[in-house]
């Protein structure tokens, strides 16, 4: 049985309930923060790699700009309208870079102003090589450039990839671009992409980063990998030690979600959907907006979940208890009560216990437990709970301790 | 007494000499080459730093380039006028760079078709960081637009410094900004300036580079140091066994020169320029072209020294003997023939002997030697000459066999 260290302490503190001395003024982030003061919480939004690949054009970024306000993702926090890809023709005679001409005929700005007409924000993609992993133009030596066309476009948001790259270092690329995105005065949220290859938790905030790629593409499944790409549980196990890197403005990446796509079971989707928001992970939609489910747009909307991935403290979760399939991951949130995910990453059910202990409180505590994909309080408990967790599923609680002289 | 591999073996195969079989098909130059297919021979001209620092101006350098016609500078060869840090005003809100406008009030363009009216070339000055040594608005992220910027200008040469790059790698740096260059399609000379840090023999000339500093700046004084910069002999010292990473339209390159400056004996200047010949280094200029003295006119003027510098075969010269103050250095020729230069470091006379077998050449064979700064032939001579070298000075000498039948 692994046991690793409870969170709690640090926002304990924020409880009359006793805490060891010391803790409680203990710094939670260490690490330098990007200074254009965006992404306070994980960017919400929808990008068209996952699903649509390399095929983008004007009509299909509208169109599903316009779904995402009819399928009430919107009002359920997405902002960021992501073009990723694919977009770019080539370069003007001045080296300024220009939209595909027969998949935008409008040029950029006129689908930027139609994604802001709808109340979203937009967000490109480009490299920080000569081309981009599609062979289009390339960021490299064109910086303060594009970030102008960008920023003169009207784009809020950009993710900056790493393909043919020949001899750039990450850091250093990472911060041309950042320092080009800062000089167009423009607020702009900065994506890092480096596939996490060069450790960019370490450095991609004094790099200007407000979120960053810490592994591989993501590939729809529940494990296993494909190519390049590996699959939703081996994205996950990559996270583990890196929660103290997150906080507002800076976040871990473990890519963008593929919730919708049909390579997992609703199950399983949940369950991505769960642990991205127990590792206040940027939640970015990769499906069909336009030809939604009722399950999938029920997943992307859980308000519940999504309150948890856009707590305010900003601290990431991290895993609690891990013995064969049974895995417990615990998030502190503001408030002094914590987010908690039970996963079963196997094929056989299984009974899981949740302990106080696991959740860093004193057993006699009295709890509430409330679990979010039921929309459902449990009833109020001391010392532990047991659970039925169906295979490759997770079940989500919230918990919240019980004050004194307000529970029975 | 120290001994050095003799070079000529080299060469002698274009002799009806006898040579040690398989070496005659060696190839001489194993590095990448830049695409530009300029400066086949080591670049000449005049640089603004040495003399003239920070303080420069359009009437300077136009000033500076009449000179370099009147003088005689340009009839012996020198082609490039080189402004150097401190032209750059702001960027505009395009992004693309200005210059100074109290400076240059007509811009650049008009001091650059000044020179190309006067039959010269011009070159200009920029640092692969974010900032110049100087302050003034670097290259960094702005690459495609400044390069076409100087395009547009009409430049010629761009020297390119390494000051305030924090993080980034001298070679991946270097090879953007060639990129941009060779993107306006204008031949511009790629000089690279990263002083000698990162060993850019190894990979100047694939990273699009024509020429690259081998060392921290010349100081105008025989040796010593002062600060970061180094005096000539210093320069010199750090030059041995980097001879063969230079050849046509890749050079070495040990600074410019510091003739007509004041920190050195007449003497002491023609050794910096036959020693800069032997390097086939570039030979730029430092000097006020515009109060030049008869000595300095001379010095940089000497063809047959310049011939040299400029021969188009482009092996660098080594050192063959060293022994206390006394060396010797040989560089081959186009035609089997070999410059020699003695070299006094010290501040006693001295007697040194030249023997044939540091030329390479059998001892009974009739030479023809030639004082380059007296302008006479020597008498033919076998086996060894002896000279009488005065302190801290060189002379210099070719060599050329007598062939049999031709020879007395």
């Amino acid at each position: 049985m692994a046991k690793f260290l409870p969170l709690t302490a640090l926002w304990l503190a924020a409880l009359v309930l006793s805490v060891p001395p010391g803790l409680a003024s203990e710094p939670m982030h260490f690490y330098a923060r990007p200074a254009n003061g965006l992404a306070l919480t994980p960017p919400m939004g929808w990008n068209s790699w996952n699903h649509f690949g390399c095929h983008v054009n004007a009509a299909l970024i509208e169109r599903e700009a316009r779904a995402m306000v009819s399928s009430g993702m919107k009002a359920a926090g997405y902002r960021y309208v992501i073009i990723d890809d694919c977009w770019q023709g080539a370069r003007g005679p001045n080296g300024n870079i220009h939209a595909d001409r027969k998949r935008f005929p409008q040029g950029m700005k006129a689908v930027v102003d139609a994604v802001h007409a709808l109340g979203l924000k937009f967000g490109i993609y480009s490299d920080a090589g000569a081309e981009t992993c599609q062979g289009r133009p390339g960021g490299r030596g064109h910086e303060y450039q594009d970030a102008l066309t960008y920023a003169r476009w009207g784009v809020d948001y950009l993710k900056y990839d790493w393909c043919n790259t020949g001899g750039e270092r990450p850091r250093t690329a990472y911060a041309t671009m950042a320092d080009a995105l800062r000089a167009t005065g423009r607020p702009i949220v900065f994506s890092l992409c480096d596939w996490g290859v060069r450790a960019p938790w370490r450095w991609g905030a004094a790099a200007g980063g407000n979120l960053w790629r810490t592994t591989p593409d993501i590939w729809d499944s529940w494990s296993g990998h494909h190519g390049f790409a590996i699959g939703m549980l081996n994205i996950l196990d990559r996270q583990v030690g890196l929660a103290h890197y997150a906080g507002p403005g800076h976040w871990n990446d473990p890519d963008m979600l593929e919730i919708g796509n049909g390579g997992m079971t609703q199950a399983q989707y949940r369950a991505q959907f769960s642990l991205w928001a127990m590792l206040a992970a940027p939640l970015i939609a990769g499906n069909d907006l336009t030809h939604m489910d009722a399950q999938t747009r029920a997943i992307l909307t859980n308000r519940e979940v999504i309150a948890v991935d856009q707590d305010r403290l900003g601290i990431e979760g991290q895993p609690v208890y891990r013995h064969g399939a049974a895995e417990i991951w615990v998030r502190p949130l503001t408030g002094g009560r914590e987010a908690v995910v039970l996963l079963n990453r196997g094929t056989q059910p299984l009974s899981m216990r949740l302990t106080w202990s696991e959740l860093g409180l004193p057993s006699y505590l009295p709890v509430q437990l409330r679990d979010l994909w039921r929309h459902r309080d449990l009833p109020v408990a001391t010392h532990a709970v047991r659970f039925h967790v169906a295979p490759t599923s997770v079940i989500m609680l919230t918990e919240t301790p019980v004050r004194p002289g307000h529970s029975g």
